[in-house]
């Protein structure tokens, strides 16, 4: 019989993703659905991206260079001047957004049987992206109640194993919106180099963080040939859509790998590099009011989260994200009863189950990631309506 | 030490795209290159494209359905009914271009040391993206004194074991230009169907076929549960740079499995996807020149080949490559001694050498892929300077 491969078969749906399915239902018999589900930001892209793009006027559109557009590499190399980290342009490799960026660094890392370390609770896609290289993810436990930051030192260094190539991380994190401290950042830079790792770092939400200044692994010289950092202008520019990403990296044996993976799809698309060259000349006041606005919704979503019982959020201070542990049977159930089964006044709320964001089975099955991309008021009206399903909900937990 | 992994360090540098350092250099010296050795073609992409994406309006660059938009898709299915082929929207899923597309099968059909079956010579990146997910290709040969057409059924066959998982081809053939006959496809068709194989077909060239009509094997009916067909955009329309591409099949289970590839990388890029659908409105007329334009290249070229002594060539009747043994050493050295040794009158010629098209060692050492691109009387010129180069190049080979 045809059928697919088993490491195919053993991929995980996207649990921001796989309850899209019920919201739809939920929307076609009238209901209005609060999205905290998905971290598309509502910000609008800043307009030279597109005004750019109109002007663009070659004939015939062909392929680009595989290492990406000159334009936009210098770009970026500018930007990350202005964070004080400079890389030569044979350092910046652009990618189909952060994703392909991430399967670079895999691929360009581990071979198959290898183990990156990653802390629980991570980004779902690390999970899918492993598995279809044949690596595996070391999970280092965080909890809700340590307000997921970092464990001690000994207990990190227990699960590196001969086979592990690779740290990997989101700083600011993501499903939890926690900023590493100094001294987090010390302690992981201290293995890095202490056990020879790869340190991959997504830092996308740099520009998001919202007391003191962010400090990025690439500022740390003595983690040069350590470290791989991916980055994308999705969330930093609103743009999503666009999948212009980067891979970047001062250590050359890596860099020539990822010349070889950029050569292998061609180049990125053309249009999208256009105009994200432009959007590295955004002027700083619409990072800076973006930052203001998610730091508003920051305040708003843990002040309504404060007043529902028995409820465990994380402390975000970065991203625009936080990690809640509720008191239910289940957070999947839950979430499916929301849009299946309730509403208030016709209106309900979409969460993304939390046991997705582990890769330690069982785990985070009472958690769920919350991203607040919607405005004040609706983060109000949203949160109400968690509370409100909470107290409705039959599988709720008697809170002591 | 801090090193690549292995799997990442055994990828080879594209033959297509290695020897661009020299062509640059070349060109820095003010040497007039003819570029014969990628598949860019020079035909304008139509209009409609750019047209469309100057109305893009929406403020928010947000991303898109994994699957692809619904839109593109929609014109996708229309221009597979326009070929007699009727896809339902859930079996097809838009990629980043042509290469993804072949990513996501090659991921879905085989497990780390399945095998896929491929023809000597074929596109390199199959090379690549075989070794980057743990696969092994089994290459049957084609010669080119045979015309690089396939063996008999038996020799096939023979390279089969329990491990292969699919057979994988392109039609019309990239590097060969060959087309395979009625013959070839039923004999293929009855292998895949026999040996429960996957067959994946790359058809991106299906409109630039010279004599009779191109049939597909996706109107093969008894092979609909084995089919998988990859499809871009990028020669199609001009288009290589927009990297829209994708990915066509009626098997359930593999659709499944596409959808979670889709989401790993969450979606394709928005613009370029809202252009591509104005692609498939561009008037037959478009095509029907395209391929009048390619038919006389292709005559250009293989009456001019047939001049030098000594060259052995496919007989391209499709796609706008050829294939072509030279009387030479090395068919790298000699692509590499035409752009930094020689020239006529300041100009040269560019050639993507042979054994990166085989995965074969030691094979196509003489062979070269010669793509034309460019029009007939720059195409004169550019064999006219292939056949001055042999004649002056020290390690050619004499001729009895």
């Amino acid at each position: 019989m045809l059928r697919a491969s088993k490491r195919a078969r053993s991929l995980t749906i996207s649990p921001i993703r796989k309850l899209v399915p019920f919201a739809q239902a939920a929307a076609a018999k009238g209901k209005k659905v609060y999205h905290l589900n998905i971290g598309q930001p509502d910000l609008p892209t800043p307009p030279n991206f597109m005004e750019k793009i109109r002007t663009f006027n070659k004939k015939t559109i062909s392929y680009g260079n595989s290492q990406g557009d000159l334009e936009l590499i210098k770009a970026v190399q500018k930007y990350y001047h202005s964070w004080n980290m400079d890389y030569d342009l044979d350092n910046i490799y652009i990618t189909n957004g952060g994703s392909e960026a991430l399967e670079m660094a895999m691929l360009t890392t581990c071979d198959p049987g290898d183990e990156i370390l990653v802390f629980e609770p991570f980004y779902p896609n690390y999970n899918t992206l492993a598995k279809a290289f044949g690596i595996k993810l070391r999970p280092v436990a965080t909890s809700p109640t340590a307000g997921y930051h970092l464990p001690d030192e000994e207990t990190i260094v227990k699960k590196l194993t001969v086979n592990t190539k690779a740290i990997l991380l989101t700083n600011p994190g993501n499903p939890t919106g926690v900023v590493l401290t100094r001294e987090e950042m010390d302690l992981i830079s201290r293995i890095a180099i202490k056990y020879e790792l790869a340190l991959i770092v997504d830092e996308v939400y740099r520009e998001y963080v919202f007391s003191g200044k962010f400090e990025s692994f690439g500022t740390r010289k003595a983690l040069a040939n350590n470290l791989i950092i991916t980055d994308s202008v999705s969330k930093r520019y609103s743009a999503c859509g666009a999948r212009i990403g980067c891979i970047i990296s001062k250590n050359k044996l890596y860099c020539k790998e990822f010349m070889k993976c950029c050569q292998a799809r061609l180049c990125p698309p053309t249009l999208e590099q256009f105009g994200a060259a432009a959007l590295y000349d955004t002027p700083p006041s619409y990072l800076k009011k973006a930052n203001e606005e998610y730091q508003k919704r920051c305040d708003t979503i843990k002040a309504e989260l404060a007043k529902i019982p028995g409820l465990i959020s994380s402390k975000p201070e970065g991203a625009f994200y936080v990690m809640v542990k509720l008191p239910v049977d289940s957070a999947e159930k839950f979430a499916v009863w929301l849009l299946n089964e309730f509403d208030v006044n016709g209106e309900t709320v979409m969460i993304a189950p939390g046991d997705g964001f582990y890769a330690t089975k069982k785990k985070g099955l009472q958690e769920a990631r919350l991203a607040y991309v919607i405005n004040c008021d609706d983060l109000k009206k949203a949160i109400g309506l968690l509370a409100a399903g909470l107290k409705a909900y039959p599988g709720h937990l008697q809170v002591v």
